[in-house]
């Protein structure tokens, strides 16, 4: 059975419970949530989530929309079109790095423009922003030194261009054709 | 009434129903979730939260962190501690900028070493990582411009030194002294 990479942006109210009644949504039907974020926007009254989900065809993330439309706090949904969208990740990784190692994992990370945010005598922090092949490329580069903690932040994800998701209807997918 | 703002890492087992239990969890009680990230970590059957939650004091992140060890999926909480911990958030900002205000939005872009990630004829796309302060000291920025559209990630965290979450007990909570 193949698999679909859907990532939905999620514009909701910013009330209590908007986030359990959407992730039972997901949970009842089985669908397996790949990264979450959720956080606040421009706008007091509102958040905003980005899902990543992994669905087995695009009929299944036709009906997860249908779903969430029916939740009344969820405002807008939008399925980010692949080369239309600009999609980054952030990680904090702490690296098994001492004396013999260091200066190698430092050159890695230099590489892949990442940022040492703390130090200790035989790990490093980074911090790494992109791309998830960019982000995932890091990891396995680093791995063969260890890796001891890794915290991400789940995909983010706007449109390009300068329509906002709140200038599209209530549920505007745009089925890759 | 005053608010605590809390910074909880959770460890839990990657199955589908676990991110709803633990906000359901939350909603029952009426602790409000500002930001919640969670993905993969270096282990495949493990995912990672960061929850920052709104909490009116210590006794109830005392409560949550109790309720959240009773779940099953739960492996480790740890409360992150202010001074010992490195967060970051990553944004992605559409900001309104056309042939008259782009220059000034740009040289403030840079000013927050934000990176342009995403340019139309009357907007751009920010890509900015960084502690909560500088984040928001950025959107306050740019605001007078004009938002167009914001996303972020959530708050992701990782203890300073070598210790890693998975070299804790269960619930291993410093609390403020």
């Amino acid at each position: 059975m193949s698999t679909c990479i859907t990532t939905l942006s999620v514009l909701v109210q910013n009330k209590p419970g908007v986030l359990a009644r959407i992730a039972s949504l997901f949970a009842r039907r089985g669908y397996n949530i790949e990264s979450l974020s959720v956080g606040p926007t421009e706008r007091e009254d509102t958040s905003r989530m980005t899902i990543v989900a992994l669905t087995p065809d695009e009929a299944t993330v036709e009906q997860i929309t249908k779903q969430l439309n029916k939740l009344i706090e969820v405002i807008k949904i939008t399925e980010m079109e692949k080369g239309k969208t600009v999609r980054r990740e952030l990680i904090l990784v702490k690296i098994h790095a001492d004396a013999t190692t260091r200066t190698d994992v430092l050159a890695l990370v230099e590489a892949f423009r990442g940022k040492v945010v703390d130090v200790a005598s035989d790990t490093i922090i980074v911090e790494l922003t992109g791309k998830y092949g960019k982000v995932h490329a890091f990891l396995d580069m680093v791995a063969p030194y260890g890796i001891k903690e890794l915290v991400q932040s789940g995909s983010v994800a706007l449109a390009r261009g300068s329509r906002a998701i709140t200038d599209r209807s209530k549920h505007d997918r745009h089925p890759h054709d």
